[in-house]
């Protein structure tokens, strides 16, 4: 049986983490992962196109099946919010630009999928993306981590339903 | 004195405006404008795509020096602004791919610039742009009128800055 692999991603505009997971039967490995940072001195669009063409990259690098991104919740409409939408925005059109299925989790979904429930917390996700893909440590940072168990998530959820 | 063309962009999911906008001197002349549509029925992403795609002929079209695009604000974080961000991303992105430089008015600005107060209603708006461009009437919909006062606002700032 031949992989699927699920790239992972979890939006932002200064920092994008990105990871790819192959699933092989029950076995789960990493492929490439890490975190696209765009430094605030460019201009938005600046940004934009260093995430869009990062992004881009990371796509031909690992071929993947699907695509999993984070949906994003903020309590309050800030600017932050403004600007991070705009951004997933960008991303979300590139992955339909190279025609592939996307799985947008919620977090608790992600916790769900992870830790078995809702409510865990960031150190419990953490823990269980370093058991599920047998790395050496945590990747940092927090995004990069984040990437690879949204990346968990697109596989568990493709496979259920 | 050659034109100077700036395209106005009313952003959105549903209804994205566009509308171009020369200037020769002193006098102002409509080019190409309309309204781009995407159905509910198209999933997200496919929204994406068509209003990208339908954006990069206009800008194939009128070939605009500059680009204006309205500022959003939302009064709460709905899923509205969650989407409607997105989708101005994915413009943003297309405008930056094109090398083009970008203006972003505030409505208050766009109001200030047409009619010479921030608080101006939106039928004083309206009429503004239909004299300014000496059209037969006001353009519809709302989103194509609100795009041609953006581009007029991005002469007007782009001239006075």
């Amino acid at each position: 049986m031949s992989d699927i692999v699920c790239l992972g991603i979890d939006p932002g505009l200064a920092r994008v983490g990105y990871g790819a997971v192959a699933q092989s039967g029950f076995k789960l490995r990493a492929l490439n992962y890490g975190c696209i940072e765009t430094s605030p001195d460019l201009s938005f669009t600046e940004r934009l196109l260093k995430i869009y063409d990062a992004m881009q990259e990371q796509i031909t690098i690992c071929k993947p099946d699907l695509v999993s991104i984070e949906r994003l919740f903020f309590g309050r409409n800030t600017t932050t919010a403004e600007y991070v939408y705009q951004a997933r925005g960008a991303v979300m059109l590139l992955v339909a630009q190279n025609h592939l299925p996307i799985v947008e989790p919620k977090p608790n979904q992600i916790k769900m999928a992870l830790c078995g429930t809702g409510d865990a917390v960031k150190s419990q996700v953490q823990g269980m993306v370093q058991r599920f893909l047998a790395l050496d440590e945590v990747p940092k940072p927090d995004d990069t981590a984040d990437a690879l168990a949204a990346a968990v998530t697109g596989l568990a959820l493709k496979f259920s339903s």
